[in-house]
C-alpha cells in the first residue's frame, strides 16, 4: 500500500534523499535460513557505483551498507532486514542555486505541486541515489532463488542498437566492457559515442535488455498479478525509464498469430519463445526476457532555461558530476528489481495449491 | 494484496471464468455522492462488446450488468459496489475438445502447472471475458474525475502504423470507424487488412495509444507509486499486451538530453511534452500519453500443433468465434484501466499535505 | 487495503446492504484442489440463520448461496470464488419511518456524518446481514484446515455466566440447545432469561467463547502479525462486539508471573495454558481460546427517543423482527472469522523458511 | 501486507532486535508540511524509557533517535521518515545461557518452531524493545492530529483496580506519580504493591485505560475498517497484551439495551457514552475510551523450569534487569499506537466523499 514499498510477501520499503543523512530500507518477508553472501551484495553495489569507469558520473560515493537486523550469525532469521547507507559526501552546498528554481524535465516542479515544498538538494527523494537500496535488497532476493540467473545488459545507447537477437549475444562480455554490452565491438562504439556526448555537455538515452533463466514454472497469476505486469511496474519505477516490453514486445504487435504462436515440444518446452517465458501472466519455464527504455538524463552540463518559483524563466548553468548516459550503471538496478519481483512471486506461489 | 485486486484506495476485485455462471466484481473505495450515469457505463460496454462490427468476434454476449449494492437512489453511498454480468450464452460444449490439450501460446499449460488442474472451457479465468468487469468499473472511475478526458485509439494494426504524431490525429474520427483509428483513410486500410487476415484464419497484433487530458497536477509519487508505473502495470494486465511506453517512450532512448528536455513556459506548462505529462512519477498537468502493444491473439481458425496432457503433440483445429485482431475492442479496456489508475491516484493524493 | 477486505493471502472482500438486491463476496487466494463440501457450508449458514428457534429474530431469510466462479466440477481452481445471496424478502417499506431519523446507538448518525447520505433501509451496509457472507467464506476456510476444530459457544447472556472453566464444559451440548451453551441447565436458564427480556421489548448482551484445537505450530508473527491481534481484529469486526480477550485475558492482568507462566512438558507442550495457545504472537500448538463480548442490540421493541435530521428529538417506536440477544446466532460468525484468520495465517506461514 | 507494517495510508514499518545493532523504522505516508516538535517526541520516549523510576527496569538505554530522511529544515516533506535508535548497551553476553533453552511463556519456543532458528539474545525480534520505534512514530502521528488528545493511564495493577469511572479520575495526576495512575492515593497503593512483587522476584499484570478526546466525526468504516477493530489490533500488537475492550466493553455484555443505548442530545451528542465514541465502527465525536489488559511479564528473578532444545527440563535462573510490572512504561506505547491508528483513519477519511 505504502508509496515507498514494493512487493507483497517479500516487501522492500525504502527511505532517504540524495543529500540527507542516509539512504536505507527494510526488506521484510525474507525467509529464514539463508546464509547471506555479503560479497555478492558488494559486487552488485560496485556495478551500480558512481566513478567506476570513465563514462559514468565521477561522484564519489562509498556505498558501504550496514545491516542492522534480520541477519544473525550470517543467516537470515525471518525478521525484517534493516539496512542503512550513509550519505558521506553530501556537498549539499552544490545545490543552493536550485533552491528557488525548477529544472526542466526533473521532478522539481511536480514535487512542489504535490507536496507544497521540497528538498531541493540533488532531487531529494526523486534522486536515483534511491536505487542503491534496491540493489542491496535485490542482491538478497537473488539469494532466495540461487538457481535463477539474472543477466541484464545494455542493448542500445542513443542510436547505437545491437542488431542481433539474444541468441547471438556474448553474455560473458557484459562485465568486461565499460558499457556493459554483450558484444565487444558494439561496446567500443557505444563508449566512443557516450564520450562524445559528454564532451558536448549533453546526455543520451539507451535500452537495457534482461534475460532471466532457469525460472520455476508457475510464477505469477492470471489477472492482476501477471508476472510481466509486476516486472513492468518494477522497471517503470526505475528513474528515467520510459518503456517496457517483454518477449516479442512492440515488434510482436506487427506479427501474425501463425508466426507468433510458440509451438510446443513434447516436454512442455516451446520451439520459439515469442512469449518471453510468460504465458497468461504465468512463467512457463522458458527464459524470460524484456527490454527497458531509458530517456537521456535531464541534468546537462550546458546552459538551459529553467523556471523560477516566481514564474520567471531563468538561465541555469549545468554543475556537478553527472552521468552522460545511465544505462551502464542501471544494469545492476534492472537485475535487482527483477530479482525482487521473481522472489516475491516465488514465495507467493507456495500458497497456491492445497 | 490479493491476486485479483487492482488499486489502493479505489480497489477493484473481480471474479469469473469465461464459461462459468457469471463475471463480476466489487469496486471498493468509490467516494459517496456520485450520481451515476448508467448510460455512460453501457456506452463503454458497447465499445468492448463482441459482435459490434464485421472485424471483431461474432460471439453474442448480452453484457447486461446488474449492480447489487453501493448505489442507492442513483447515487454512490460509499459502500462497495458489487456487480454481476451473467454469462448467458455459454456454449461450454464448444470446448470439450480442449479438455486434455494445451493450446500454443495460451495460458492452458502454465495454468495447469500452477494450479494442478484447470477449467478448460474457453480459457477459464485467463479469458479476456474478464475485462468486461474492468470496463464497468472504469466507467465509474471516469465519473470520479469528470473533468479528465480519456481517449484511446488504434495507432497500429500489424505493419500498418499511423505515421503522424498525436497533433495530427482526428480524435473525433475514432468512434466513427470500425477499427477505432483517429484517421479515416488509415482506418479503411487497417480494416481491409484485418479482413484479409481473418479470411486466412489468422490473427494479427496492434498498438493502442491513449491520450489523457485535463489531469490534475500532483498525481502519483516519486518512488514505487510512480503514475506511469501504475499505468504500465494496469496496461500489462490486459490480455495479450506485450509492451508499454509513455511520453517519448522507446524513441526517447535514442535522443539527446538537450532535445528531450521539456522547457518551461512561465505558467509552469512546457513547450514540448516528451515527458508525457509525468515527471518524476508525478503528473505535471500536461496531457498524459502512452502506447500499448498487443500481440496477435493465439486462437487461430487454422490447424495448429498442440500438446496433450500425456505429452504428445496433436493436431488442433480452430473452432468458435474469435477476434482476428483485438485492438478495436480493447480501446475501451485501455481507457477503463487508465481511469481506474487515475481515480485511485487522485484519491490517494488527497492525503498528501497536512 | 480496501475497507471491505479481510486477510492477506486468503482475502475476503464483501458487498451488500441488508435491503439491497443481494449480499455477496469474493474469496481470493483460496488454494486450488479443495473438494468443496457444500453441505458443510449450508450447515454453518443454518446456524446463523434467522428464525431457527424461538429466541432469535423471526425474519425469514432464505440464505441460499450461489457460487459463481472459482469452483469447477466441485473442486477449487485457485481462481477467486465469487458468491451471491439474494435478499429475497426485503420489506424495505418497513424502514420508511427511519428515512430522516437517527436511531440511538446505531450507525445511522455516524454513517451520515461520514458519507454525507445513507441507505436508511435496515442499516444498509452497517447491518449484521453482512455476516452471511462471512459465514460462507469461513466455511470454506475451515476446509483449508480440515484437521483444525473450531468450537464457539455462548458463555454468558446478560448476567448469566458460565462459572466453570473450559475443562468442565460439555462441547457436545452446544448444538443441542437454542442458546448454544455448552451446558444444558445453564442453557435452560439463559433461554428463560432471553424470553423474559424479549417480552419486555428489550435486548441483552452476552459473551461467546471460542476454542480452536489441533492448530499447527508457527502461525502468526512476532510484531504486527500476531495471531491473537489478527483474531482480535476479526472479532471486533463483528457487529455489536465490544471486547476481546484470549488465554488468561483480563483475568490474567490480576495474576503474578509465577502463577501465569506456562511451564513446559518435555514434548514442548505446557502444563497450563494461560497463553491461550499463542506465545509471542505465534501459535504453540496448544488450544487457542478467547472470549468475545457483545453489547445488547440497539433495536428495541419499545418507544425510544431518537434524533431527526433537523436536530429535533422525536419518539421512535420499535418495529420489525429483531433478535433480543444475538449471541446464539453469532456463534457461527465467530467460528467463521476464526477460520478465515487461521487459514490465512497458515498459508502465509508457508513462505517463512527458505 | 508485510508482517512488520502497521497502517494503510500512514504506514509504519519497523526492524530491529533487542540486542542487534539498532532498532528503527520507516514512517511512510506522513503528510508534508508538518513542523515537527522534536521535544514532544523526546518527552514520549522518556515516558517509555527504562530506568525512569524505582518501579521499572533499571536497564540503561539511551534511546536517542536519529532521523535520516523525510524531514527537511524541520518540516515533513511527504517523503518517508526513516529513523534509527542505536542499541548502545547491548550486553548480549547476558543471554548466552539462553542459547539452547526455551523460557516459559516467552516467544523462544514458538519462534524456533516458526523460523527454524532464532536470535536468542533478549528475545530478539519478539522483545518489547521494539516498541521504542512505535513511540517515535506515534509521537509524529499525534502531530498530524494536534487537536486530538490522547491520555492513557494505569487503571489496574494486579488486584488493585481503580474503582471509579472515568469521570472521577484526575488526569492531571497521571504524570505525577511513578505508576501513571490518575489518582494519587491509588497510585501510592499500586506502587507499594509493585515493590513487594519485585522483592519476591516476581512480576504482575495490569490494565491501561486510554481516553481520546476531540476526535473528528466520521473516522473508521462500517465493515473491516471499524475504528475500534483497528484500535484493538494495534493494542493486541503490544507485547504482553491479553485483552482489549472499548466503551462499555465486557461489562456492556451484561446490560439491557434500554440501559445501554446512548440517547441523543439535539446537537448530535449523546447523554451517555456506552458506545465509547464509536458507533457502527465510525467515530461520533464523543470521547473514545478503551482498556488494555497486560499479563505479568514472563521473565522472573526466580528459578523456573525451562525446556532445552534437546527436550529436557532444566532449571533456569532469573538474570538481568527487568520490569516487575510493565504498565507504567506501556502508557506511552498505548498512546502511540492510538495516535497511529487515528491519524491513519483521519487520512483515509479524506477519500470518502466526492
Amino acid at each position: 500500500m505504502a508509496a515507498n514499498s514494493l512487493g507483497k510477501i517479500l516487501q522492500l520499503t525504502t527511505f532517504g534523499e540524495s543529500h540527507g543523512a542516509a539512504m536505507g530500507g527494510i526488506l521484510d518477508g525474507c525467509p529464514s535460513g539463508i546464509i547471506i553472501d555479503f560479497e555478492a551484495i558488494d559486487r552488485d553495489l560496485a556495478r551500480r557505483k558512481p566513478g567506476q569507469s570513465a563514462i559514468v558520473t565521477q561522484r564519489k560515493e562509498a556505498d558501504a551498507v550496514s545491516f542492522l537486523s534480520g541477519i544473525f550469525e550470517g543467516k537470515t532469521t525471518g525478521a525484517p532486514i534493516g539496512f542503512v547507507i550513509q550519505n558521506g559526501n553530501q556537498k549539499s552546498k552544490d545545490y543552493d542555486h536550485l533552491k528557488d528554481i525548477y529544472r526542466p524535465s526533473h521532478a522539481d516542479y511536480t514535487y512542489d505541486q504535490k507536496y507544497g515544498h521540497r528538498d531541493h538538494r540533488g532531487g531529494g527523494r526523486s534522486s536515483a541515489r534511491e536505487t542503491v537500496s534496491w540493489v542491496i535488497a535485490g542482491a538478497i532476493a537473488k539469494q532466495i532463488l540461487p538457481e535463477v540467473t539474472f543477466k541484464a545488459f545494455v542493448s542500445a545507447v542513443g542510436p547505437h542498437q545491437l542488431d542481433q537477437d539474444s541468441e547471438g549475444f556474448d553474455l560473458e562480455a557484459i562485465e568486461h566492457n565499460n558499457v556493459r554490452a554483450p558484444h565487444h565491438s558494439w561496446a567500443k562504439e557505444m563508449e566512443t559515442y557516450i564520450k562524445s556526448v559528454r564532451k558536448q555537455g549533453d546526455s543520451v538515452g539507451g535500452v537495457i535488455s534482461c534475460l532471466i533463466d532457469h525460472v520455476p514454472k508457475g510464477l505469477g497469476g492470471p489477472v492482476f498479478e501477471k508476472l510481466h505486469a509486476q516486472l513492468g511496474q518494477a522497471m517503470l519505477s526505475i528513474n528515467a525509464v520510459k518503456g517496457f516490453d517483454y518477449g516479442s514486445g512492440f515488434e510482436g504487435a506487427k506479427m501474425l498469430g501463425s508466426d507468433h504462436n510458440d509451438l510446443f515440444d513434447e516436454d512442455g518446452g516451446t520451439k520459439t519463445n515469442y512469449s518471453g517465458g510468460i504465458q497468461g501472466g504465468i512463467s512457463n519455464g522458458a527464459p524470460i526476457y524484456f527490454r527497458v527504455a531509458f530517456k537521456p538524463v535531464a541534468t546537462l552540463m550546458k546552459v538551459q532555461t529553467a523556471l523560477t518559483k516566481e514564474g520567471k524563466l531563468a538561465k541555469l548553468e549545468g554543475k556537478g558530476r553527472h552521468d552522460p548516459c545511465v544505462v551502464p550503471r542501471a544494469v545492476a538496478i534492472v537485475e535487482a528489481m527483477s530479482a525482487l519481483v521473481l522472489a516475491d512471486a516465488y514465495l507467493m506461489n507456495r500458497t497456491t495449491k492445497i
